[in-house]
Protein backbone atom coordinates (compact mmCIF):
# COMPACT_ATOMS: atom_id res chain seq x y z
CA UNK A 1 0.00 0.00 0.00
CA UNK A 2 1.29 3.50 -0.86
CA UNK A 3 0.22 6.56 0.93
CA UNK A 4 0.87 9.51 -0.19
CA UNK A 5 1.65 12.52 2.79
CA UNK A 6 0.63 16.32 2.56
CA UNK A 7 -3.50 16.03 2.04
CA UNK A 8 -3.97 12.17 2.55
CA UNK A 9 -2.11 11.81 6.08
CA UNK A 10 -2.01 15.36 7.22
CA UNK A 11 -3.09 18.27 5.91
CA UNK A 12 -1.16 21.77 6.88
CA UNK A 13 0.58 20.83 10.62
CA UNK A 14 -2.54 18.60 11.62
CA UNK A 15 -2.81 14.78 10.92
CA UNK A 16 -6.04 14.01 8.76
CA UNK A 17 -9.17 12.99 11.21
CA UNK A 18 -7.93 9.58 12.30
CA UNK A 19 -4.71 9.51 10.25
CA UNK A 20 -2.75 7.57 13.63
CA UNK A 21 -5.13 5.18 14.00
CA UNK A 22 -5.72 4.01 10.29
CA UNK A 23 -2.15 3.99 9.91
CA UNK A 24 -1.73 1.55 13.10
CA UNK A 25 -4.58 -0.71 12.00
CA UNK A 26 -2.73 -1.41 8.84
CA UNK A 27 0.34 -2.18 10.51
CA UNK A 28 -1.28 -4.16 12.53
CA UNK A 29 -3.04 -6.34 9.81
CA UNK A 30 0.32 -6.77 8.47
CA UNK A 31 -0.14 -4.34 5.32
CA UNK A 32 3.09 -3.34 3.97
CA UNK A 33 3.39 0.54 3.71
CA UNK A 34 5.11 3.22 1.57
CA UNK A 35 4.61 7.14 2.04
CA UNK A 36 5.30 8.52 -1.08
CA UNK A 37 5.76 12.14 -1.21
CA UNK A 38 5.80 15.11 -3.57
CA UNK A 39 6.68 17.30 -0.95
CA UNK A 40 10.31 18.68 -1.95
CA UNK A 41 10.43 21.45 0.49
CA UNK A 42 11.04 19.36 3.60
CA UNK A 43 14.55 17.19 4.05
CA UNK A 44 13.63 13.77 4.93
CA UNK A 45 14.75 13.78 8.41
CA UNK A 46 12.07 16.99 9.07
CA UNK A 47 9.39 14.98 7.09
CA UNK A 48 9.72 12.06 9.63
CA UNK A 49 10.11 13.90 12.50
CA UNK A 50 6.86 15.86 11.88
CA UNK A 51 5.16 12.69 11.17
CA UNK A 52 6.60 11.22 14.70
CA UNK A 53 5.08 14.24 16.74
CA UNK A 54 1.75 13.53 14.97
CA UNK A 55 2.21 9.92 16.02
CA UNK A 56 3.06 8.41 13.17
CA UNK A 57 6.43 6.42 13.38
CA UNK A 58 7.55 5.90 9.75
CA UNK A 59 11.35 4.26 9.34
CA UNK A 60 13.60 5.58 6.63
CA UNK A 61 13.38 2.65 4.40
CA UNK A 62 9.08 3.62 4.47
CA UNK A 63 9.75 7.21 3.17
CA UNK A 64 10.09 7.71 -0.74
CA UNK A 65 11.09 11.40 -1.96
CA UNK A 66 11.94 12.41 -5.20
CA UNK A 67 14.99 13.89 -3.43
CA UNK A 68 16.40 10.76 -2.87
CA UNK A 69 15.61 9.45 -6.38
CA UNK A 70 17.61 12.47 -7.99
CA UNK A 71 20.69 11.75 -5.93
CA UNK A 72 20.59 8.52 -7.15
CA UNK A 73 20.07 9.64 -10.47
CA UNK A 74 23.10 12.30 -10.26
CA UNK A 75 24.84 9.70 -8.91
CA UNK A 76 24.62 7.21 -11.60
CA UNK A 77 24.59 9.61 -14.62
CA UNK A 78 27.61 11.46 -13.02
CA UNK A 79 26.45 15.34 -12.94
CA UNK A 80 26.87 18.15 -10.82
CA UNK A 81 23.48 19.44 -9.73
CA UNK A 82 22.66 23.02 -10.37
CA UNK A 83 19.67 23.13 -7.82
CA UNK A 84 16.85 25.31 -7.30
CA UNK A 85 14.83 23.87 -4.47
CA UNK A 86 14.24 24.71 -1.31
CA UNK A 87 17.03 25.59 0.98
CA UNK A 88 16.26 23.36 3.36
CA UNK A 89 16.50 20.43 0.99
CA UNK A 90 20.20 21.50 -0.10
CA UNK A 91 21.92 19.25 2.39
CA UNK A 92 20.57 16.15 0.79
CA UNK A 93 22.61 16.96 -2.40
CA UNK A 94 25.75 17.74 -0.70
CA UNK A 95 28.47 15.38 -1.39
CA UNK A 96 28.10 14.66 -4.50
CA UNK A 97 30.99 14.38 -6.12
CA UNK A 98 30.17 14.45 -9.82
CA UNK A 99 31.52 14.82 -13.01
CA UNK A 100 31.85 18.20 -14.81
CA UNK A 101 28.72 17.57 -16.94
CA UNK A 102 25.45 19.75 -15.05
CA UNK A 103 21.79 19.12 -14.48
CA UNK A 104 19.38 21.67 -13.37
CA UNK A 105 17.37 20.10 -10.28
CA UNK A 106 13.80 21.94 -9.95
CA UNK A 107 11.94 21.01 -6.64
CA UNK A 108 9.84 22.93 -4.77
CA UNK A 109 11.45 26.13 -3.75
CA UNK A 110 8.80 28.19 -2.69
CA UNK A 111 9.88 31.79 -2.74
CA UNK A 112 12.89 30.71 -3.96
CA UNK A 113 10.86 30.71 -7.52
CA UNK A 114 12.13 34.13 -8.65
CA UNK A 115 13.29 35.64 -11.89
CA UNK A 116 17.23 35.72 -11.57
CA UNK A 117 16.72 32.25 -10.03
CA UNK A 118 14.86 30.68 -12.54
CA UNK A 119 16.67 32.33 -15.21
CA UNK A 120 20.10 31.02 -14.05
CA UNK A 121 18.57 27.26 -14.46
CA UNK A 122 17.04 28.43 -17.89
CA UNK A 123 20.55 29.56 -19.26
CA UNK A 124 22.15 26.19 -17.46
CA UNK A 125 19.58 23.97 -19.53
CA UNK A 126 20.41 25.92 -22.62
CA UNK A 127 24.05 25.53 -21.96
CA UNK A 128 23.64 22.07 -22.57
CA UNK A 129 22.67 20.83 -18.55
CA UNK A 130 20.26 18.37 -17.89
CA UNK A 131 17.07 18.86 -16.27
CA UNK A 132 15.71 17.39 -13.77
CA UNK A 133 12.42 17.59 -12.05
CA UNK A 134 11.27 16.21 -8.50
CA UNK A 135 7.71 17.13 -9.72
CA UNK A 136 5.30 18.22 -11.93
CA UNK A 137 2.46 19.47 -9.32
CA UNK A 138 0.24 21.95 -10.62
CA UNK A 139 -0.82 23.22 -7.22
CA UNK A 140 -1.09 22.03 -3.43
CA UNK A 141 -3.19 23.12 -1.03
CA UNK A 142 -1.27 25.94 0.78
CA UNK A 143 -1.22 26.59 5.04
CA UNK A 144 -3.93 28.79 4.61
CA UNK A 145 -5.91 26.18 2.91
CA UNK A 146 -6.08 27.66 -0.93
CA UNK A 147 -4.81 26.53 -3.79
CA UNK A 148 -1.14 27.41 -4.55
CA UNK A 149 1.33 27.35 -7.59
CA UNK A 150 3.55 23.97 -7.42
CA UNK A 151 6.55 23.18 -8.87
CA UNK A 152 4.93 21.71 -12.27
CA UNK A 153 4.51 24.93 -13.21
CA UNK A 154 7.85 26.79 -12.82
CA UNK A 155 9.37 23.44 -14.36
CA UNK A 156 6.47 23.97 -17.79
CA UNK A 157 7.92 27.62 -17.59
CA UNK A 158 11.58 26.41 -18.09
CA UNK A 159 10.40 23.95 -20.35
CA UNK A 160 8.53 26.52 -22.46
CA UNK A 161 11.26 28.72 -22.81
CA UNK A 162 14.51 26.18 -23.59
CA UNK A 163 12.90 23.73 -25.56
CA UNK A 164 14.03 21.18 -23.23
CA UNK A 165 11.55 18.10 -21.44
CA UNK A 166 12.58 17.27 -17.96
CA UNK A 167 13.83 13.50 -16.46
CA UNK A 168 10.60 13.65 -13.86
CA UNK A 169 11.86 11.86 -10.88
CA UNK A 170 9.01 12.32 -8.38
CA UNK A 171 5.13 11.35 -9.04
CA UNK A 172 4.29 10.59 -11.66
CA UNK A 173 6.37 8.79 -12.97
CA UNK A 174 5.88 5.08 -13.10
CA UNK A 175 9.30 4.82 -12.27
CA UNK A 176 8.88 6.37 -8.79
CA UNK A 177 5.86 4.17 -8.30
CA UNK A 178 7.81 0.90 -8.85
CA UNK A 179 10.46 1.97 -6.97
CA UNK A 180 8.57 2.33 -3.78
CA UNK A 181 7.57 -1.32 -4.26
CA UNK A 182 11.20 -2.43 -5.84
CA UNK A 183 12.27 -4.02 -1.53
CA UNK A 184 8.46 -5.03 -0.90
CA UNK A 185 8.54 -8.22 -3.06
CA UNK A 186 5.04 -7.25 -4.50
CA UNK A 187 3.68 -6.87 -7.55
CA UNK A 188 2.56 -4.17 -8.85
CA UNK A 189 -1.07 -5.21 -9.14
CA UNK A 190 -1.52 -6.19 -6.24
CA UNK A 191 -0.48 -2.96 -5.02
CA UNK A 192 -2.88 0.32 -4.10
CA UNK A 193 -2.28 3.89 -4.08
CA UNK A 194 -3.94 6.51 -1.54
CA UNK A 195 -3.85 10.26 -2.34
CA UNK A 196 -5.17 13.31 -2.65
CA UNK A 197 -3.80 14.34 -6.69
CA UNK A 198 -6.07 12.47 -9.23
CA UNK A 199 -3.68 13.34 -11.34
CA UNK A 200 0.00 12.91 -10.30
CA UNK A 201 -1.25 10.22 -7.35
CA UNK A 202 -4.09 8.88 -8.82
CA UNK A 203 -3.79 8.23 -12.20
CA UNK A 204 0.24 8.13 -12.15
CA UNK A 205 -0.18 5.14 -10.12
CA UNK A 206 -2.57 3.69 -12.57
CA UNK A 207 -0.19 4.04 -15.64
CA UNK A 208 2.49 2.70 -13.35
CA UNK A 209 0.83 -0.58 -13.22
CA UNK A 210 -0.65 -0.46 -10.00
CA UNK A 211 -4.01 -2.65 -9.01
CA UNK A 212 -5.77 0.29 -8.06
CA UNK A 213 -6.03 4.10 -6.33
CA UNK A 214 -7.99 6.26 -4.25
CA UNK A 215 -8.76 9.57 -4.82
CA UNK A 216 -9.72 10.94 -1.36
CA UNK A 217 -11.84 14.56 -1.05
CA UNK A 218 -9.00 15.77 1.85
CA UNK A 219 -6.36 17.62 0.87
CA UNK A 220 -5.98 19.31 -2.56
CA UNK A 221 -9.41 17.25 -3.83
CA UNK A 222 -11.61 19.65 -5.82
CA UNK A 223 -15.51 18.13 -6.70
CA UNK A 224 -15.04 16.70 -10.12
CA UNK A 225 -11.13 16.01 -10.15
CA UNK A 226 -12.07 12.25 -10.15
CA UNK A 227 -13.44 12.55 -13.74
CA UNK A 228 -10.66 15.10 -14.77
CA UNK A 229 -7.68 12.88 -15.67
CA UNK A 230 -7.38 9.36 -17.11
CA UNK A 231 -7.02 6.75 -15.60
CA UNK A 232 -10.01 7.67 -13.62
CA UNK A 233 -9.56 6.59 -9.36
CA UNK A 234 -10.59 2.94 -9.14
CA UNK A 235 -12.64 4.63 -6.01
CA UNK A 236 -13.39 8.22 -4.76
CA UNK A 237 -13.67 7.84 -0.92
CA UNK A 238 -13.68 10.26 1.82
CA UNK A 239 -10.14 10.25 3.88
CA UNK A 240 -7.58 7.77 4.53
CA UNK A 241 -9.92 5.90 7.00
CA UNK A 242 -12.66 5.51 4.64
CA UNK A 243 -9.59 3.98 2.18
CA UNK A 244 -8.92 1.55 4.48
CA UNK A 245 -12.07 0.31 4.78
CA UNK A 246 -12.44 -0.02 1.19
CA UNK A 247 -8.97 -1.88 1.09
CA UNK A 248 -10.40 -4.32 3.67
CA UNK A 249 -13.56 -4.83 2.26
CA UNK A 250 -11.99 -6.00 -1.33
CA UNK A 251 -9.96 -7.99 0.97
CA UNK A 252 -12.36 -9.85 2.50
CA UNK A 253 -14.57 -10.66 -0.48
CA UNK B 1 5.58 48.34 -43.75
CA UNK B 2 5.98 46.52 -39.67
CA UNK B 3 9.23 46.66 -37.12
CA UNK B 4 10.01 44.94 -34.41
CA UNK B 5 11.89 47.36 -31.88
CA UNK B 6 14.15 45.15 -29.95
CA UNK B 7 16.36 43.07 -31.57
CA UNK B 8 15.55 44.74 -35.25
CA UNK B 9 16.36 48.39 -34.92
CA UNK B 10 17.88 48.60 -31.89
CA UNK B 11 20.08 46.01 -29.29
CA UNK B 12 20.20 46.46 -25.76
CA UNK B 13 20.61 50.65 -25.57
CA UNK B 14 22.07 51.36 -29.31
CA UNK B 15 20.40 51.20 -32.66
CA UNK B 16 21.73 48.30 -35.05
CA UNK B 17 23.73 49.15 -37.52
CA UNK B 18 22.43 51.03 -40.24
CA UNK B 19 19.51 51.45 -38.43
CA UNK B 20 18.35 55.20 -38.29
CA UNK B 21 19.68 55.55 -41.67
CA UNK B 22 17.81 52.53 -43.18
CA UNK B 23 14.35 54.01 -41.72
CA UNK B 24 14.96 57.23 -43.13
CA UNK B 25 15.42 55.86 -46.96
CA UNK B 26 11.98 53.70 -45.87
CA UNK B 27 10.28 57.15 -44.84
CA UNK B 28 12.24 58.90 -47.78
CA UNK B 29 10.34 55.93 -50.31
CA UNK B 30 7.10 56.71 -48.80
CA UNK B 31 6.58 53.60 -47.42
CA UNK B 32 3.86 53.20 -44.43
CA UNK B 33 5.81 52.33 -40.89
CA UNK B 34 4.44 50.93 -38.48
CA UNK B 35 6.57 50.07 -34.96
CA UNK B 36 4.90 46.82 -33.26
CA UNK B 37 6.80 46.06 -30.19
CA UNK B 38 6.17 43.24 -27.69
CA UNK B 39 8.64 44.75 -25.28
CA UNK B 40 6.04 45.35 -22.63
CA UNK B 41 8.86 46.28 -19.97
CA UNK B 42 9.01 50.37 -20.75
CA UNK B 43 5.92 52.67 -21.13
CA UNK B 44 5.04 54.32 -24.59
CA UNK B 45 7.03 57.88 -23.56
CA UNK B 46 10.26 56.01 -22.92
CA UNK B 47 10.10 53.88 -26.09
CA UNK B 48 9.67 56.90 -28.16
CA UNK B 49 12.01 59.47 -26.21
CA UNK B 50 14.71 56.24 -26.54
CA UNK B 51 13.97 56.07 -30.30
CA UNK B 52 14.49 59.41 -30.74
CA UNK B 53 17.82 59.73 -28.53
CA UNK B 54 19.15 57.17 -31.47
CA UNK B 55 18.14 59.68 -33.89
CA UNK B 56 14.72 57.72 -35.03
CA UNK B 57 11.93 59.57 -34.92
CA UNK B 58 8.90 57.88 -34.51
CA UNK B 59 5.43 59.62 -33.69
CA UNK B 60 2.66 57.99 -31.23
CA UNK B 61 0.44 56.52 -33.69
CA UNK B 62 3.17 54.73 -35.45
CA UNK B 63 4.27 52.39 -32.15
CA UNK B 64 1.86 49.76 -31.49
CA UNK B 65 2.37 47.93 -27.85
CA UNK B 66 0.95 45.33 -26.36
CA UNK B 67 -0.22 47.29 -23.68
CA UNK B 68 -2.15 49.90 -25.66
CA UNK B 69 -4.33 46.86 -27.46
CA UNK B 70 -4.78 45.69 -23.05
CA UNK B 71 -5.95 49.48 -22.49
CA UNK B 72 -8.54 48.81 -25.30
CA UNK B 73 -9.38 45.21 -24.23
CA UNK B 74 -10.27 45.95 -20.57
CA UNK B 75 -12.32 48.75 -21.75
CA UNK B 76 -14.70 46.99 -23.93
CA UNK B 77 -14.91 44.26 -21.70
CA UNK B 78 -15.51 46.57 -18.94
CA UNK B 79 -12.92 44.78 -16.52
CA UNK B 80 -10.83 45.96 -13.82
CA UNK B 81 -6.81 44.79 -13.88
CA UNK B 82 -5.09 42.64 -11.50
CA UNK B 83 -1.70 44.01 -12.73
CA UNK B 84 1.42 41.35 -13.52
CA UNK B 85 3.09 43.81 -15.21
CA UNK B 86 6.65 45.63 -15.26
CA UNK B 87 6.41 48.77 -12.30
CA UNK B 88 6.77 51.56 -15.49
CA UNK B 89 3.95 50.08 -17.37
CA UNK B 90 1.28 50.21 -14.88
CA UNK B 91 0.74 54.20 -15.14
CA UNK B 92 -0.43 53.16 -18.95
CA UNK B 93 -3.49 51.14 -16.85
CA UNK B 94 -4.45 53.94 -14.50
CA UNK B 95 -8.03 55.62 -15.23
CA UNK B 96 -9.92 52.67 -15.91
CA UNK B 97 -13.26 52.55 -14.26
CA UNK B 98 -14.22 48.68 -14.85
CA UNK B 99 -16.75 46.53 -13.57
CA UNK B 100 -16.90 44.08 -11.13
CA UNK B 101 -15.35 41.59 -12.94
CA UNK B 102 -11.45 41.50 -13.17
CA UNK B 103 -9.11 40.43 -15.54
CA UNK B 104 -5.71 38.89 -15.26
CA UNK B 105 -3.14 41.01 -17.54
CA UNK B 106 0.68 39.75 -17.33
CA UNK B 107 3.30 41.43 -19.14
CA UNK B 108 7.25 41.60 -18.89
CA UNK B 109 7.43 42.25 -15.25
CA UNK B 110 11.25 41.49 -14.85
CA UNK B 111 12.18 41.01 -10.98
CA UNK B 112 8.46 41.42 -10.60
CA UNK B 113 7.70 37.45 -11.52
CA UNK B 114 8.54 36.28 -7.79
CA UNK B 115 6.52 33.62 -6.43
CA UNK B 116 4.17 36.00 -4.23
CA UNK B 117 3.09 38.03 -6.79
CA UNK B 118 2.79 34.99 -9.63
CA UNK B 119 0.47 33.19 -6.63
CA UNK B 120 -1.42 36.26 -6.43
CA UNK B 121 -2.15 36.28 -10.35
CA UNK B 122 -2.96 32.14 -10.08
CA UNK B 123 -5.71 32.73 -7.04
CA UNK B 124 -7.34 35.78 -9.19
CA UNK B 125 -7.53 33.28 -12.15
CA UNK B 126 -8.95 30.07 -10.22
CA UNK B 127 -11.42 32.64 -8.38
CA UNK B 128 -12.88 33.71 -11.67
CA UNK B 129 -10.78 36.27 -13.09
CA UNK B 130 -10.46 36.99 -17.07
CA UNK B 131 -6.70 35.88 -18.33
CA UNK B 132 -5.12 38.48 -20.73
CA UNK B 133 -1.45 38.23 -21.76
CA UNK B 134 0.48 40.76 -23.03
CA UNK B 135 2.52 38.55 -25.02
CA UNK B 136 4.03 34.94 -25.06
CA UNK B 137 7.35 35.29 -26.24
CA UNK B 138 9.80 32.63 -24.51
CA UNK B 139 13.17 34.84 -24.81
CA UNK B 140 14.81 37.88 -25.11
CA UNK B 141 17.88 38.81 -25.77
CA UNK B 142 18.91 40.51 -22.56
CA UNK B 143 21.12 43.80 -22.04
CA UNK B 144 24.33 40.84 -21.03
CA UNK B 145 24.05 39.79 -24.80
CA UNK B 146 22.41 36.45 -23.22
CA UNK B 147 19.09 35.09 -23.63
CA UNK B 148 16.44 35.38 -20.60
CA UNK B 149 13.14 34.17 -19.73
CA UNK B 150 10.57 36.56 -21.38
CA UNK B 151 6.85 36.51 -20.37
CA UNK B 152 6.05 33.58 -22.16
CA UNK B 153 7.16 31.30 -19.72
CA UNK B 154 5.14 32.92 -17.05
CA UNK B 155 2.05 32.96 -18.47
CA UNK B 156 2.68 29.23 -19.67
CA UNK B 157 3.49 28.48 -16.19
CA UNK B 158 0.15 30.14 -14.69
CA UNK B 159 -2.13 28.66 -17.84
CA UNK B 160 -0.14 25.05 -16.43
CA UNK B 161 -1.69 25.65 -13.01
CA UNK B 162 -4.82 27.22 -14.09
CA UNK B 163 -6.13 25.21 -16.46
CA UNK B 164 -6.97 28.82 -18.27
CA UNK B 165 -5.83 30.24 -21.57
CA UNK B 166 -4.92 33.49 -21.72
CA UNK B 167 -6.27 36.15 -24.45
CA UNK B 168 -3.32 37.02 -26.32
CA UNK B 169 -2.87 40.73 -27.25
CA UNK B 170 0.40 41.46 -28.59
CA UNK B 171 2.16 39.37 -31.06
CA UNK B 172 2.10 36.71 -32.37
CA UNK B 173 -1.62 37.14 -31.96
CA UNK B 174 -3.42 38.17 -35.80
CA UNK B 175 -5.49 40.72 -34.28
CA UNK B 176 -2.25 42.73 -33.28
CA UNK B 177 -0.61 42.71 -36.76
CA UNK B 178 -4.21 43.44 -38.74
CA UNK B 179 -4.63 46.05 -36.06
CA UNK B 180 -1.56 47.54 -36.83
CA UNK B 181 -2.43 48.10 -40.19
CA UNK B 182 -5.95 49.13 -39.84
CA UNK B 183 -4.98 52.94 -39.87
CA UNK B 184 -2.94 52.43 -43.19
CA UNK B 185 -5.66 51.43 -45.62
CA UNK B 186 -3.07 48.68 -46.60
CA UNK B 187 -4.13 45.40 -47.37
CA UNK B 188 -2.66 42.39 -45.27
CA UNK B 189 -0.74 41.08 -48.31
CA UNK B 190 1.00 43.75 -48.93
CA UNK B 191 2.57 44.45 -45.98
CA UNK B 192 5.51 42.81 -44.78
CA UNK B 193 6.50 41.98 -41.10
CA UNK B 194 10.64 42.30 -40.33
CA UNK B 195 11.32 40.55 -36.92
CA UNK B 196 14.17 38.47 -34.92
CA UNK B 197 11.87 36.44 -33.34
CA UNK B 198 10.89 33.12 -36.05
CA UNK B 199 8.22 32.37 -33.88
CA UNK B 200 6.27 35.57 -32.91
CA UNK B 201 7.12 37.68 -35.36
CA UNK B 202 7.42 35.88 -38.52
CA UNK B 203 5.47 32.95 -37.77
CA UNK B 204 2.25 35.16 -36.26
CA UNK B 205 2.48 37.97 -39.45
CA UNK B 206 2.29 34.97 -41.96
CA UNK B 207 -0.79 33.26 -39.79
CA UNK B 208 -1.91 36.92 -39.88
CA UNK B 209 -1.70 36.96 -43.32
CA UNK B 210 0.48 39.37 -44.36
CA UNK B 211 2.33 39.38 -48.02
CA UNK B 212 5.47 38.72 -46.54
CA UNK B 213 7.61 38.12 -43.25
CA UNK B 214 11.79 39.12 -43.02
CA UNK B 215 14.05 37.05 -40.11
CA UNK B 216 16.64 39.58 -39.30
CA UNK B 217 20.16 37.77 -38.24
CA UNK B 218 20.42 40.62 -35.29
CA UNK B 219 19.05 40.12 -31.88
CA UNK B 220 17.84 36.77 -30.55
CA UNK B 221 18.23 35.13 -33.63
CA UNK B 222 19.64 31.92 -33.18
CA UNK B 223 20.94 29.71 -36.42
CA UNK B 224 18.59 27.22 -36.95
CA UNK B 225 15.54 29.66 -35.77
CA UNK B 226 14.61 29.31 -39.66
CA UNK B 227 13.21 26.06 -39.74
CA UNK B 228 11.98 25.92 -36.21
CA UNK B 229 8.89 27.42 -36.55
CA UNK B 230 5.87 27.51 -39.43
CA UNK B 231 5.26 28.84 -41.71
CA UNK B 232 9.02 29.54 -42.47
CA UNK B 233 10.73 33.17 -42.71
CA UNK B 234 9.93 34.40 -46.43
CA UNK B 235 13.39 35.07 -46.57
CA UNK B 236 16.65 35.08 -44.16
CA UNK B 237 18.49 38.52 -44.29
CA UNK B 238 21.22 39.98 -42.20
CA UNK B 239 19.59 43.41 -40.33
CA UNK B 240 17.51 45.76 -41.09
CA UNK B 241 19.01 46.99 -43.65
CA UNK B 242 19.17 43.67 -46.24
CA UNK B 243 15.48 43.60 -45.12
CA UNK B 244 15.05 46.96 -46.78
CA UNK B 245 17.44 46.08 -50.16
CA UNK B 246 15.40 42.44 -49.93
CA UNK B 247 11.88 44.60 -49.93
CA UNK B 248 13.34 47.17 -52.63
CA UNK B 249 14.52 44.88 -54.88
CA UNK B 250 11.40 43.53 -55.33
CA UNK B 251 9.36 46.40 -55.29
CA UNK B 252 11.25 47.19 -58.81
CA UNK B 253 10.80 43.96 -60.45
Amino acid sequence: MLLDLLGVVYDGDTPTTGAADTIQRLRDAGLPLRFVSNTTRSPRGKIIAQLAAMGINVADEELLTPARAAVEWLRNHDRQPHLLVHPDLEAEFSGLQGGNRRAVVVGDAGEGFNYANLNRAFRELLAGADFVALAVNRTFKDADGQLSLDTGAFVTALEFASGRSPVVLGKPSPDFFLSALADLDCPAADAVMIGDDAEGDVAGALRAGLGAALLVRTGKYRPGDETRFDPAPTALVDDLAAATEWIFSRAST
